[in-house]
């Protein structure tokens, strides 16, 4: 499970390697001060491939953020990106089921399908037709330029890049824009993945708009994502094994928690730099518990590692048991999570449907 | 004007550079004897792209032959390709016209708009939503080896080739295939325009079809499209003033014709070879006459070029007074006209969609 634009992967608070962070942090703080003065004023458009199950990584990286969001009032519309996982063939045996999945997990942590509009990629062709005049509009060269294309060219003979790879920015654009939202919540990584949507966004404004813009240049709003590592030390991912995911049971997450990667220091501390494994541990106890992470590991103190797991594993087992219950209660109602899902793609439809009219009128293409 | 798969322009009848032209050409010769036998197994899918009038160049190469397949009995669908013409600004800004000129000049030709579908692509969001799985299909490398990227490619910087044209082979799959057209009318310069398309739905049902064939592989139906020069010798192109379109006057045409460039031999002959411009004048009055052009050359003998000019505008007036009777009928009833579009619309998107329906089925994409 890897999230279209939000946080992938955890990063530290500041890489020194990203141009424009610091001004783009500072517009994210001043894009906050707005939302809290008046939610209505913004649209936000994120998402998620369908690849299995969520997990801590992505909850505390931005599905939190995501709840945040739509709880301070802030419209939001979720994307399934199916079309982003047909290339991964054991993914696309499974889709319907990783889709409902998907659903699941969203209803857990609390986003509410009244408020928030959760569609599939593929069952909005309004939406996807988009894509044709965007395209128009940038250059092979730009789609190049983007930093998922970059990587996909990089790791695969530039000759193997599938078309749909290929034009994955204008896809986004098109996700992004269909219901023209205005904030798009991302890891400061993906800072440079907004860029082909807001050329296209101006492009199309200032060839077909006479004027008026008919799409916002759509803001990315930094979140600052804590840096929570798997079990083993490296990177969480579900396809590792080394993830808790929001939909394991209190016994498995003991597990996985009793096996995590540790250090021979029996005094337990926090200090991500040095002590990465520990540190990442600790983190994850004091996020569930909204304490500092240094408080937290002063109270273990020299409790050593067996202590250190038993907090993170009582913490994270009664900050996920809500969601939890949620998530079994609705995994028995199958006609619900379908009910939902259709809701979302008969809004999204609608409001799609009404973007391309727009788009026609203004590229003179009514008949 | 430029068709979008058809002929383009008109070619002499084997280029010696073009491979598997004459194993096309047999089976193209057995397709048409099965058109013969049983016109119903067959749906063509074959368009132009809105850029003003129809001439003469169309007509012979491409015009014709659609409304002979059309009065055997062969199901037709008939794009109006809007999209393509995007990134030409001063088409662009005269689109709707363009497009009811375009319908006026096939009823004015003798299109039925009862039996064959004549739609507009940016109008149909289903049709476009089948790019993007085709797109899954295909790699980078094999959208750059069509003919028609290629030449773009050549044609400008690489960098500066919009996303859009170089996906357009993937477009023209979705053209063809959303209505499961299994033969597409071709010139042979233009075999390999077809090979994506051909791959696309091999590959798709091979990967989705779990044993059934969901598209059909395209079958090329080549045509024995005339040489016909413009009255200046070159290409016949409507943006170098040298192409009799259909809805001109016949004052037009003869004042045209009266211009054409000839050569100083006053007996005239049939030989495309040695006197291309005398030639395609002769070939021009035949196809109108419906004669050999070494008869029609014979009977004009030591006339000149006057007599030659003669013959040649009588035929052209006569051959085409009644289409443009017909063309001038319909430019009366804007609204006629715009019924008739939006009708084929309205076909072409039931078609649509119940084809993505399949596809979002195969493809285990049903919400």
């Amino acid at each position: 499970m890897s999230t279209v634009l939000g946080v992938e992967q955890p990063v530290l608070s500041s890489p020194p390697d990203v141009p424009g962070v610091s001004a783009a942090q500072r517009r994210s703080a001043s894009l906050e001060e707005a939302i809290r003065r008046d939610p209505g004023r913004f649209r936000v458009l994120t998402g998620d491939r369908p690849t299995g199950r969520l997990h801590l990584g992505h909850y505390f990286g931005t599905l939190h953020n995501r709840v945040r969001l739509q709880n301070l009032g802030v419209e939001m519309f979720l994307v399934i990106a199916d079309y982003q996982v047909l290339t991964d063939r054991d993914v696309a045996d499974h889709l319907t089921e990783y889709v409902e999945g998907l659903v699941l997990d969203y209803l857990a942590v609390g986003i509410d399908p009244d408020r928030t509009t959760i569609f599939a990629h593929s069952a909005v062709p309004a939406l996807n037709q988009l894509l044709l005049p965007f395209l128009s509009l940038v250059s092979t060269a730009e789609l190049s330029r983007n930093p998922t294309v970059k990587d996909e060219i990089a790791n695969s003979r530039q000759s193997s890049v599938s078309g749909l790879m290929f034009t994955y920015p204008a896809h986004q654009a098109a996700d992004i824009l269909f219901c023209k939202a205005n904030l798009v919540p991302v890891g400061q990584d993906q800072l440079p993945h907004l860029e082909v949507t807001r050329t296209v966004a101006r492009r199309f404004n200032d060839r077909y708009g006479s004027g008026a813009a008919v799409f916002p240049e759509p803001d990315a709003l930094l979140s600052a994502a804590p840096l929570l590592l798997g079990t083993d030390g490296t990177k969480m991912s579900k396809s590792r094994g080394n993830a808790i995911s929001l939909a394991s049971s209190a016994d498995e997450t003991a597990k996985l928690i009793r096996g995590a990667k540790t250090d021979a220091d029996r005094h337990i501390t926090y200090d991500p730099v040095t002590r990465a494994e520990v540190s990442s541990l600790v983190l994850l106890a004091a996020l569930c518990l909204n304490r500092d992470p240094h408080r937290v590991a002063e109270d273990i103190g020299a409790g050593g590692a067996a202590a250190l797991k038993r907090t993170v594993t009582e913490a994270v087992n009664e900050y996920l048991a809500p969601m939890r219950a949620r998530r079994a209660r609705y995994a028995q109602e199958r006609t619900y999570l379908r009910h939902i899902l259709r809701e979302g793609i008969g809004r999204a439809n609608a409001v799609a449907e009404s973007t391309l009219d727009e788009v026609r009128t203004a590229m003179n293409a009514l008949y």
